[in-house]
């Protein structure tokens, strides 16, 4: 999966960010993702480039593009949606589901630039910040507690942005069992039970139908019957073994 | 958004964790997301549960589990997923994208108690901790970089599971502007222009009409009608104001 051209156009913007930690969190999940894009604004640190958590980053982080506004880190952009946990100030801005906002954004970077701001570790994005916004984004968190890691926020909010709606569920490896597999698999068993003396085997005329409903049950794969099966004669070869050896003796 | 009866049958397992914290993050995006059963698998540092980056996680990391062996901590459970960066190591399991494996624990969960797995930061899971599994997962990630940050992996699941794909776009604030509000900004917009001098203004029998294009195309709301006449309104008074000054002073 190569960086997709649409990626190329968004543009992930940390304003104000303390930790260089989440710098490089959020530069891991961009190159994860497939995103290019790092732009960081005022950050506290400059060092933020060597941020350890940022394994396998460095080519984002390398890449980051530093700016002393927010007015300058999003001029090139046509879309600028700011991250907000909501709840702790009055919101100016109109304000969407991270689930409908990417589709919005989605739209949008097939044919042209968007900013995506997240905000400072303690304080988000200020009024100030938002104001350069077009609207906001939020995580749909708990209510009892809406702040997020700055690195999980971006990488949540990136993976709703690439992840595949219409992806299928695999089909279980291998290929079933047939029903001859099973058959023999229900034969070995009863031979087994037989030889065991196991109790039920003759109580019951439906009994050799509950162990044929049994296997069926398991849902086998075709190697594991065989498996299975394998198991199951090494048990018969001793287990009549065993009786003739003991017929033996008794004789 | 109280913990849901379904969320309250996933347990989260990290296995091997070497960071306490990584398990901080991953407790903080358990609380975010409305998730309350943390266990552990003989984690490096036992003193886990006063890991920094947990900010608003107490409950939580407090109500971990710590258990010896994988067995045990999943002992009750009736589905056990493990998640894998895949590549690095033959897999025996089948293999589920997120968005597709998501679906399947979601429905689990309904009815019984799901483990979904994390391995060390360094290895992941092993063959053997795999071996406890009905099945893994995987995070859609580039090829070139497969491998997460543990937090961010568990926060990217999480908000997998608890996602609402019916989510709506909200409508915008505010309701849209009237034909007559926008009406009024046009005259007022061409009585400054009139009064500013702007010399395309004769020039064309059209301009009017492109003027008031112009207008409909901003997609003006309500308020923003009345704020931005308002400041039409006080040039449209100074320019005139000015104007008369100047026609006295002719005089």
């Amino acid at each position: 999966m190569p960086v997709s051209a649409e990626f190329d156009y968004l543009r992930v913007v940390l304003v104000d960010a303390r930790n260089p930690l989440n710098i490089g969190a959020a530069a891991r999940a961009m190159s994860n993702f497939g995103f290019r894009h790092l732009r960081v604004v005022n950050p506290y640190d400059v060092a933020f480039r060597n941020a350890r958590s940022a394994v396998g980053a460095a080519d984002v982080l390398a890449g980051a593009e530093k700016y002393e506004t927010v007015a300058e880190a999003v001029a090139d952009c046509s879309l600028v949606v700011g991250t907000t946990a909501v709840g702790h100030r009055d919101l100016q801005h109109s304000l969407q589901r991270l689930e409908a906002g990417a589709t919005v954004i989605r739209a949008h970077l097939a044919s042209g630039p968007c900013a995506l701001l997240f905000g400072s570790e303690k304080f988000g994005l200020s009024n100030k910040d938002m104001s350069h916004c077009h609207w906001l984004l939020h995580i749909p968190t708990r209510e009892e507690h809406v702040s997020m890691n700055l690195g999980q926020a971006v990488a949540v909010c990136l993976y709703e942005l690439m992840r595949d709606p219409g992806a299928q569920a695999e089909p279980e490896k291998g290929s079933p069992a047939s029903s001859a597999e099973m058959e023999r698999i229900n034969e070995t068993l009863l031979t087994a039970l037989r030889a065991s003396g196991y109790p039920k085997l003759n109580s019951s005329d439906s009994f050799e139908g509950a162990v044929r409903r049994l296997v069926r049950r398991l849902h086998l794969q075709h190697g594991d019957a065989e498996f299975l099966l394998g198991m199951l004669r090494q048990m018969v070869w001793k287990l009549e073994k065993k009786i003739k050896n003991s017929d033996e003796a008794d004789d």
